[in-house]
């Protein structure tokens, strides 16, 4: 398009995470509660300890971790109508919500949480770009921090959490492979893609959608090589936070 | 119910406000943004511009402004259900929109807004008590900065503003009236009262619930007087903050 | 805007109710079924006593009054829309209802209901202005009756009233402060206030709405005069109803 | 089930109506409005004209006329939930309105009306059965009143009524058919049948349903017999109504 | 409107039914499952059964039957907005599937049927008239599958098939009776009629509305007759089809 | 678990796809029509065309595609609730809707199609694993079907179809990837992926999902080469269908 060279909107470099931060205690009433940030991102994750399970799970002697997700109706450039007013979710916010719960019950040993639900609720403040990976990177360290706390007041005797687990876009913008696509890459990328990985490096869910044109294997292979970087170095921040 | 001496579970004085912060530009997308605390009610209040008008005002020349107003799940001390799950916004919800939008209403001169349409979302990331007041008070501010935007834009040649308004609560509490109720005073308190009041000393919205005993005219009166001197200090923050 | 004297439309005293009329056994079905009338406004209060509460106050040994308002759809100059057929009540209806309610609950020791819920139907058949005012005043001597039926039948040993109410408007039309506004006023009126008193003298409900311009201190004390002579004659006209 | 011999529950012979009134201008908004009582059922039938045609219609130079039907929550024995409050209209609520919408174009020759549509809104104030056939029968003079209004106001140079129209209930009680089933009769009918028919005795609308039992050929013969004499009973009632 | 001599769309006699199949495990895990074609009207009817009632016959030993009725989107010439994404069953599939539960109840012993439900699903794959009669007559065919079925695994001693039932449509088409209308028919028949009736020839349900002009004494007396021997000639096929 | 050699419940090879058929015309209103059936998966797809686009590509030249998805009650082993009586669509349908309505835009040049949107129905008959894979494979060939019809008739002057698609589920089942997974397998998969490619080879979505256990970067490739293998017989049955 022109002949200057390839660059990103923010000068990242391709394979350059933005600023990632996690802020701890964020509100005063959850068992668990973070604002996470990536850029200009902004997402507030809420866990909610309750001492009972849906109706389908009751005597089973297993728990529940479940996610909403919403926006408010300013966090984007246009305001969006808010959803309580709409009278219901949209398709959007089901599909992501549903894809938080997943990855969440995954990090989680369902059957050692007893009879309890948790339940996640991200809210995105500000957006600019993969609110879904922050959303479940931050709800994360908000399930965690939940956890520990039924271990501190003897609630459990373990923490149930299975394995660690974050959340990282990986896409193609302009021909080359990208991690981390902030709102600028996200609306002109030919390919946008999920990932949700373990700190082990297995996967919990890969959704990859080509937007402007069909991807080619190679292409996915370079995608998912970035997203194992990105995921590395998302755990590292979430153990710091989390240890902190 | 003891002996020790009368006190408010804060300790503040009867005509004592909570401490009230403004913080402008909260995020970055909205015309006009800003965080209002008092004490740890927070609530963010954003305005957005859109430039037309509902269907009954159209081609009328004037503008309008309305509210919507939410709460995160886990604002409060025990996790409500997100209303867009819901499928609808409660009773207490849609009245207290409707008591923001009305009260902002009140502060501008619609016929010198042109045929647009301010949306003021205000979004309790953590409850307190006073919500509403805290909204309004926070939302006159977000309304300023948009309408000066647009002032300074060009869109506008002066400020709508009619004038500056601000909401404060006032009740008994164990028998004493007193100003600005924290949620451990407004969940005990015989009686409730919200007042919108003008820079000038005159009313916008008076509404008093007895919760417990109906108060006598007595009461009535102590209120008013305590509510005037809560308005004319936060008329000061909100000046402060929008000259800033 | 003319060198007429100033008059109500009505051609009534600043000081002067609408004519009240309170018609008990309108309907045949429910327990305490009247129309009341205040001038052209017509609404049908009917008290409807169910065995059981609300699952919140299940074993508690108290009861719950509640209350629900509507409008048949030509109610009104211009035909609403039916809130059943939009598929949810506006957020007009359920301020009214959620205020008559509140109301009622302040009339009754719901300690001495016993574990029985009675609902309040009040809706409209003709309205011309003081729709809420008529509701809360009719829906009183509604409850009355069913009340009296329960001690009647022997189901309680004393009626549960802790206090009788009334209801009526308050406004400023055209400069002057008025009681009892009809819809001529009331669309035009600079202020719209709704008082719920005791028979006492005491407040319930406090509800006052600059519609035009602020109302200063001076007019707020001329209008809560207002009220309590309105309260006190409507307080004798439900005593003669129930007495009858 | 006894040796007593045959007697409906109010006495009324086999092929008698119950009392049937007609009180016009009972509210005074609507362009038509009655009250119509059929023994203890009681409904309020408003018609609304508006200068405007549903989209489907617009441009075709005809009107339109629609339907649609309430009953207070406690216009029954046992409190019904509110359609408003339940978020939808019931099946029978919408299969009845329907039926009265169809049946009053049925009498109304729609290229006639200009581009205008009526709405008939029946309200049961009071039910003891036969609300559906009351209504019809109602609305058919609210309709008329309405249509009259226009004509007399010069909007329209000659009624647009086709055909007069009323409507009656039929059933097998107890063996024996019966005209204009209460609700004593129709909670224990062995069927139940509803006609809606023109003044000339031609067939609008025949709905009959077996509740106990299927009915024969000679029975189904018999309540088309009685629901002629009613219908006819009812045609002059109306003109008689109409006329004063 | 011409000088051809009368006759119908399809060139079928006026007393002829369109060519009738039922087959029987059309799906192949509903207890009861057929695909009924009259003509070319297509409709899947399935019967579930289900080991519980509904919460009002609980404890009473009886059982239950209930109807559900749609149509793929695109079952007709135009395509039709989905109900699930309209939020809401219309009016017209309310009253479908109303009309098929109470014509199922009626072929029923609810009192032998133990502590059950059946659930009768019948979605139009394709529409040409009359999808509620080939509904119900499919309906009773997958019910009578269901019932046998039950008694073949012990779990019923006896069907409780009380009588057999089959619907057809008649009506007046360009001046003459006609049975079984397609779409061509129907949508500018003058009269449009459903029957439900026994295998007796006694009826459960008569639905006759006049569509363009009220029908007389005479006319129903022939569409009566018509559709005695349509409902005659289905109970055969019927019948056929549950002995295979 | 057991000493048995490893075997998939149907028999079937691990790169084996179960029986597809590919029925056209299978109703006859829809512009493009098929049933597709891999193996007990019985799924019609309908597309309608319609002359007009949604709101806000008015004016721009282009054309839409979009897709509803759908199942009857009792596709299923056990019956399902159906959606339009619940009053709305379930996360899963919305999820599932979207994936086939963007697979599907991928393989149409939608500035070529004109200002046409395409509606795609794919409705469930019989459920047993795969539907969305067999939805929007079927889809192809329905949307093939319509937009052949647009050129035949002379409203398009050359097919827009930009690329075929086909869709296929992988996943590793008691330790092995398979292909095609039916309601068996899947239900107790460790692994589930749904792949959308094109006939090049390419892809257009990759959605896996840990159901037990993550998965590693092995066993995603293992999966990714049974899929392309897949995909590629899927295209050979399409294109056949479509010549035919």
């Amino acid at each position: 398009m022109n002949d200057n060279p390839w660059s990103r909107p923010s000068g990242r470099a391709a394979d350059e995470l933005r600023a990632v931060t996690i802020t701890k205690d964020f509100t005063k009433h959850a068992e668990g509660s973070v604002l996470i940030t990536f850029g200009d991102t902004q997402v507030i994750c809420n866990a909610s300890v309750e001492n009972s399970v849906p109706p389908w799970l009751r005597g089973k002697g297993q728990g529940w971790v479940t996610a909403e997700y919403g926006m408010l109706p300013r966090s984007t450039g246009t305001r969006m109508r808010r959803e309580a007013t709409a009278g219901k979710q949209g398709g959007r916010t089901q599909e992501i919500q549903r894809l938080i719960g997943r990855s969440l019950r995954a990090a989680v040993d369902l059957s050692k949480l007893g009879e309890r639900t948790i339940y996640i609720d991200c809210d995105v403040i500000q957006a600019d770009g993969g609110t879904r990976t922050a959303s479940i990177t931050g709800a994360y360290v908000a399930l965690g921090m939940a956890l520990d706390k039924l271990v501190a007041n003897g609630s459990l005797l373990e923490s149930p959490i299975a394995q660690q687990i974050a959340s990282i876009s990986v896409g193609v913008y302009q021909g080359t492979p990208v991690l981390d696509l902030d709102y600028a890459e996200d609306s002109s990328a030919e390919t946008d893609m999920n990932l949700v990985m373990t700190a082990q490096g297995t996967f919990i869910e890969v959704q990859g959608t080509a937007e402007a044109a069909p991807y080619s294997m190679a292409e996915l292979q370079a995608m998912l090589a970035l997203g194992q970087k990105g995921i590395a170095e998302l755990v590292h921040i979430q153990r710091t936070a989390l240890e902190a």
